[in-house]
């Protein structure tokens, strides 16, 4: 059996590469995927369309083109991390995970003991709450536990 | 037609009020739901089960008892506004647009023009973005136009 | 029993009038919704939000306002008839049909025999094609034939 | 990570062609489908059946006969592209518009600046709107950016 | 708690009447609806809109006309029950059987039991099977027992 | 707003008069319905329709007359409260449960803490725990805290 | 493209066989599927379980062990095609064509003509109506019709 | 055509084996999953997280960690195979029953016959009652009669 993970959320940090690397150092049959992660093209994904004049409109128009990927990714997850750093709004995590509860698609929140109480709505209808990418890894070894590989 | 709308998100001023005295002033048919806005006893609001000595699960449990009442009331809705103030994180509010979207639940946002960027993605899925309650007010007015009251 | 009907499309005649004058001398117990039907507020839909500086998104901030109603509408009614007159595009009117469709909600179609070959994709899926709207008001009338009007 | 893609719309210029090379040339994992885009075997495909003898049924069976093809596969596909070229009606490409629309399927359009006003209602729900076959083929490289081919 | 029931099936005997009055007599807080049962006017039900040339399109025609009736008013149902009778083949009832399992709408069936063995694959998703009206009564009594009749 | 509360579970002390008693004493805009709680006559409830030879198939049939009314009402609850008691295997009562969780209807549970690991699945997925109907009073009190009870 | 087809229906001629070898012999990219055609095997399914002493709970155990089959096959497939011969009742056949209509699963029919009355309701949800195999291997050869095999 | 069967239950004999082999033994296309059956490991899925301090939230977030993988094997399965032992609550067994009921997703249950009266409800919507692994084995074989290995 074969997982598909999404990492969602915060892009400053290697919390990706250290998820994807312990699975691999453990052989975990897991294939990790994404939104794209390089924050100036993100920002202007939809430019290539033209740039519209407002800035309202430049930045729906990215975020749009953006959801192409990401929403058809969550709907083919099987599991969801969803990161949340020390920095920034990151609004489009927790809509992230809105969006997954939603679907009664499966998520998990990683983030540090100091967000505990601003993301209590989010950590409430996920099925876990990690600290550190060591234990994301650790949990999905677990998931993984016993069975076939094919 | 008489039309339901969830109001979520920011709970330190009067922007419920706002939009409710607005359309009653106006005669529009619309009931106006929401969370418990009271801050304290929303935190507590699992207390009554008994107080979890860690308090990740005093959140954990406060939040998802809060949430028989925000998924009931979204989803019973016809429409849900969105407010982020200018303060706090307000992870709440983008879980709930997220949840909206992946229900196929219409939403708008309220914030100012200052939350445009983190907001992008939240926005991308809304059906408009306004920046005041009387603007809400407006918009809510047009939906009206030509309905029946009954 | 009570039905909701939504009419959908042309907006440049009478028609829908002619239906609910139609089902009213009949003493049918139907409550007809749909659009916004005056073009100009339509099309200015959204500019009470702020008017956008490229006419592309001009239109798609007001059409995003309409679908708020349009939307909610559609999913409550029971049956949807869907108009296409001689003159414009009429893109909408189909893209409604579709939207029908997909959801499994029953609509009909009413417009002229030569239009019938552009619109063959949309007949497919309409549960009858009507000509006039007195014929809609017969449809209407056999529908409700010995149900009780409560 | 395959991609499959649904190209929707007009049949009459080569704008299937040349979005499949453009592709094809940067060696993304997409496979594309559609209709059957030869318009005389496309108006006759119900016709093995028996020609009935009204036109307007002649047309239905062979739409019909055409949504086994179309429905499958839009609802296999990831995403959409609606293509409307500048002439006959296409009701049919807004048709499919609307049905991806409820069924939540991402959809972007393709289509020239002249006819953004009539399109408005199909855009407002599109997560893009492209002006050429180039642009369609640079928004996929972009989505299949950073992805395992596997 | 009021209840909807739709009476699907044979159209030559009074079984419909025999539940409705059984039931009356009982005070239950019933309201039954169903087909347009006079056979003449249903199998006309699409000739307002013109008469195709073709036996097979007439009835198409018709049969689809009576499909906006019976889709809405299964769906709207708490129950169906669903009627075979000695004679005909009555292939809508089992359609209409179906339709209801695919839905996960409860149904139950009213039959003799001679027609046990036929109807097997349509009585394994019913939630009972009956012989009488008065069997059918009895049971809708048992469901409204200790409810509240608001 | 009118909340519609199905009460699941143990039939043989009185915590269901309890809750209902508490919340009218408290005046809350709440209807409670559940199944039949007359033991005798819901493992006779199929029995009018003929009794089975077998003991499993008497069962069956009367075990899926009683789900015409629980599948029905636990649809159309906004929430619902799975009680488990301190004897009895109770299975049906966790059926509910998963049933509950399936569809993304809320549910609370209400036992005692012995019971707590054999639950730990059911309240899992359970948005609070409740030890006392007293407790579940004071949750249903909350919920209902500052909504209009039109 | 892959596609799946489930043949239901009648079991007492080869028209399932003649429809494989059709498309074999075409080389279309097909794999059939559908019910255990051995009738005596089919009629007994459940008997491994145990025989029950009632003749109707011993055809229930034996329709409900198919029904894991065909539940299955049918959800999983991309069309159902729905064979109705001369004789028997064949309600079964009717049942899955009813499934597939509320399942948004596109089926077509193949009957004979002297069928079509008593098949109207069943016909009038399908795509398509065939009279013979050969008909329905030219269908379906169409629909494979420029679409790559992988 | 291949399966994918979950296994759920009881923990502390050897069924999964059994059936496991019996299916080996036959050559039958089946892919076997399950919880992790490890019962320590099970109850201390979370302990990784962290050791909550009451003895409700380690049961709690070890119970949440475990439905990863439960919800994810449930929703893929074709169907489910839900034991009941002689002895425990064995409430995650049922739950899993109902979650599956109303997932629409089929299952059949393996359990002695002393087991049938508390068990009703969870028969009631079973496919299939077995009483030995074995039974389960020729189910199965049947199943996948006639069908390509492919």
């Amino acid at each position: 059996m074969q997982w598909q993970v999404y990492l969602s959320g915060e892009i400053h940090t290697d919390w990706r590469e250290q998820i994807a690397q312990g699975c691999q150092a453990l052989g975990l049959p897991i294939q990790f995927v994404g939104p794209v992660t390089d924050h100036a093209a993100s920002d202007a994904a939809g430019d290539l369309l033209g740039v519209p004049a407002d800035n309202f409109w430049r930045d729906h128009q990215s975020a749009r083109v953006n959801q192409i990927r990401t929403q058809t990714l969550i709907q083919r997850a099987d599991l969801v991390v969803v990161r949340f750093g020390p920095q920034y709004k990151q609004w489009n995590a927790a809509f992230d995970a809105g969006y997954c509860a939603a679907l009664g698609k499966p998520y998990i929140t990683l983030h540090d003991a100091d967000l505990v109480h601003p993301l209590k709505e989010v950590d409430a209808q996920a099925l876990a709450w990690a600290q550190t990418p060591q234990q994301v890894v650790e949990l999905l070894a677990y998931q993984c536990q016993g069975l076939s590989r094919d």
